[in-house]
C-alpha cells in the first residue's frame, strides 16, 4: 500500500537504454529492463526507450511477459564495438545505438541515457553532443571501490583525464560529493586527495595547489590520503588524476584475478589441497562479494550536460537494472542542476550546495 | 663438500648493517646476522659491521653463540626514526647509525650498506654521501610484486621520483634489468612500461617519449602494460613514475589488509561462520604466502655510487638475513659497474650490457 502510493507520487521519466552496448547485448539489456519493472525499487516510474536492432530486441522481448513493461523501441542498425576508437563514433557510427541514444538525450526526447558499451566512446559522444555543464572544465568518470565499511568509495577520475589541473580535481571533488549525496544517500561525504603522504607539502605542484583549493572549499575535505587508505573507507570520495585512477582500477581487477588463479592452482594439487580449497570456497565467495561490480550498477558520467550512466561491458541483467535505477535517481535528484549551482556560485547565489 | 669449496672460492666482503634501523632494532638485526652465518647460502662469505648502540647490540649478541659469526661493531649513539625528515639526517643526525653506516661505505671502509630504517632518509643520505653512478640522472627504489609465475616483478620507481622525464624512466628500466639479471638470476628480463593502454599513443607525453626510447634500446621491451598486467608476471621489470608506483604499493598493502579484515569479521558471526573461516584458514594462509615481503628481503637502492640495500621497517630476522645476502650479491656481481657500462656506452665500448 505504502509502496503503491510512493509509486504514484514519483515522477515519470523517459530513459534511453543502449540495447546493443554490453558484451551480451541485447540479452542482458532486455532482461535488465524486465527486472527493473519487476522490482520497481523505491517507486521507480519510467518509460524505457530501447535503442538498437529492433528485430533482435523484439525477438528477445517476445520470450517474456511484457505486460508489466512501459517501453518503446527506437531502431538503430549499427553498433559501436569495444574496439572502436571513441572519436570515430561521431564520424562513422551515427546510426549506432550509442549515437542515437545520446542524440535522443541531447534533443531532450529522453531524460537520461544508459549504456554498458565502450566507455571512452560514450564519454566522447556525450561530451560533443550534450556539451559540458556550465562551470565544468572536464567531464569525469569514477568507479566505486569496496571498503571495510558499509559503503564503497567513489574514486574519480579513472581514465577520462590523464593530465589534470588543480581546478579539474577540485571539480571532480564537487561533482563526486553531490553525486554521492544525491544518488547514494551519503550525507556530507568525506573527500580525500590521493597522494603519497599525509602532509600538505607532499606530491606534485598540482596536488599541493589542489590541497589548498579543497581545504578552502565548502567540501568535507579530510586531507591527503594514501594508497593504503583507498579501501579503508576513510573517504567517501577520492580524487586523483585519470592515469593513477585507471592503473588502480585495473590493478584491483588483476589482484582479484591473481587470487582466483592462486586458489585454482592450489586445487590442482593432491587430494588434501583439493579438499582445502573446497572447504574454503564458501568463505572466499563471501569475502569477494563486495568486489562484485554488479552491485554498484554503473556510475554517472559527471560533468556532461545530461544524465548519462555507464556500466561495465560485462554487465549482468542485475547490473543493467541497477544502472536504470541510477539513471532515474540522477534525473530525479537534479544532480546536474546542483552541480551547476555549486560550481557557479555567482550565477545562482541562493540554493548553493 | 661442494658447498665448502664454493664457500672458500667466494670473495669476502665487508657489509655494514644499520643495527638500529628497523622497527624491532637491534633485535631483528642481530638475529638476522646470526641467521646469515648459520645458513651461509650460496657460499656467502662476509664480515658484518654492526653500526649502532654498542651496549644494546652486545647485550643481544651475548644471548647467542657468536663463535660462527664474523663481525665487528661500530658505535653510533644516535638513531634516525621513521618520523625524521630525510633531509635532516645530514644536518642533525651525523652520529646516527644510518649516517655513519653510509659514511663507512662512502669511505670504502665497507663494500655495502644495509638498512631497514627510514627509506627516504637512506635515499637522501646515500645520494649525498655516495653520489650518483655516472650516467644516472636519479637514483630509484623499486619493490617486488608477487605474480602468477614463479618470479615476482620489480616495479620501479615506488616513491623516490614523483616527477619523471623519459630519460629517468629509461634509466630505471636499464638499472632494473641489470639488477634483476645479476641479483635474481632472470635472464634477459622483460621490461614493461606502465600505461593506461597498450597502444604507443596512450598516456602522457612523457610516456609516449619513453615508449620510443625503450623500443629503440637494447632492452627486452615488451611495450606498454596496464594495471591488470602487473601481477600477471608478463613483465619482469615494470617502470613507472614514483607517484603511481607508491600509490600502487600502498594500495596493495591496503587490499591485503581489507581481505584480512573481511575474513576476521566473517569469523565474528555465528558458529557456522566461525567454522567456515576456520576451515578456510589453511587455504588463505597458503594463498597469501607470496605476498609476504620477507621472502624478497629488501631491494637495492639503484643509481647511487655504492651498494645499498633497503628493507621494510617491519623486517623480520629472516628478512634481515635476506637483505644481507642481497647486499652480498649486489657487490659480488658488480651491478653498479654494469650500470655504468650500460648507461655510458661511449665511455666503455667493450663490455657493454
Amino acid at each position: 500500500m505504502d509502496e503503491k502510493r510512493k509509486t504514484s507520487n514519483r515522477r515519470n521519466y523517459r530513459i534511453a537504454l543502449d540495447a546493443m552496448g554490453g558484451d551480451f547485448a541485447p540479452i542482458n539489456e532486455v532482461l535488465g529492463v524486465i527486472k527493473a519493472f519487476e522490482s520497481k525499487l523505491g517507486g521507480f516510474n519510467a518509460e524505457i526507450v530501447l535503442v538498437g536492432d529492433e528485430d533482435k530486441i523484439r525477438k528477445k522481448l517476445n520470450q517474456y511477459d511484457t505486460s508489466i513493461l512501459n517501453y518503446s523501441i527506437v531502431h538503430a542498425p549499427d553498433v559501436v564495438t569495444m574496439h572502436d576508437e571513441p572519436s570515430m563514433v561521431l564520424k562513422n557510427k551515427r546510426n549506432s545505438s550509442m549515437f542515437i541514444g545520446v542524440e535522443l538525450l541531447a534533443k531532450r526526447y529522453v531524460d537520461a541515457f544508459v549504456s554498458a558499451g565502450n566507455t571512452g566512446a560514450v564519454l566522447a559522444t556525450s561530451t560533443i553532443l550534450l556539451g559540458r555543464i556550465p562551470g565544468v572544465s572536464r567531464p569525469t568518470i569514477g568507479t566505486f571501490f569496496p571498503t571495510k565499511n558499509k559503503y564503497p568509495s567513489l574514486v574519480l577520475d579513472v581514465g577520462a583525464n590523464v593530465d589534470v589541473k588543480p581546478r579539474y580535481l577540485y571539480e571532480f571533488a564537487v561533482m563526486g560529493s553531490i553525486a554521492t549525496t544525491q544518488m547514494y544517500g551519503i550525507e556530507n561525504p568525506s573527500v580525500g586527495l590521493l597522494n603519497i603522504g599525509e602532509e600538505e607539502s607532499k606530491g606534485t605542484d598540482v596536488l599541493r595547489q589542489t590541497h589548498k583549493m579543497l581545504k578552502e572549499s565548502q567540501l568535507n575535505f579530510i586531507g591527503n590520503i594514501e594508497g593504503k587508505d583507498i579501501l579503508s573507507g576513510i573517504s567517501d570520495v577520492i580524487v586523483c588524476d585519470g592515469f593513477t585512477g585507471n592503473v588502480l582500477l585495473k590493478f584491483a581487477e588483476g589482484f582479484y584475478s591473481l587470487i582466483k588463479s592462486k586458489i585454482k592452482s592450489m586445487g590442482n594439487g593432491n587430494v588434501l589441497n583439493k579438499a582445502m580449497v573446497l572447504l574454503a570456497a564458501p568463505a572466499l565467495k563471501k569475502m569477494f562479494k563486495d568486489f562484485n561490480y554488479e552491485n554498484y550498477g554503473g556510475v554517472p558520467l559527471l560533468g556532461v550536460n545530461g544524465a548519462v550512466i555507464i556500466g561495465h561491458g560485462k554487465s549482468s541483467p542485475e547490473a543493467v537494472k541497477n544502472m536504470i535505477y541510477k539513471a532515474y535517481e540522477l534525473v530525479d535528484k537534479n544532480v546536474n542542476e546542483k552541480i551547476v549551482n555549486a560550481l557557479n556560485p555567482t550565477l545562482v547565489t541562493s540554493n548553493v550546495e
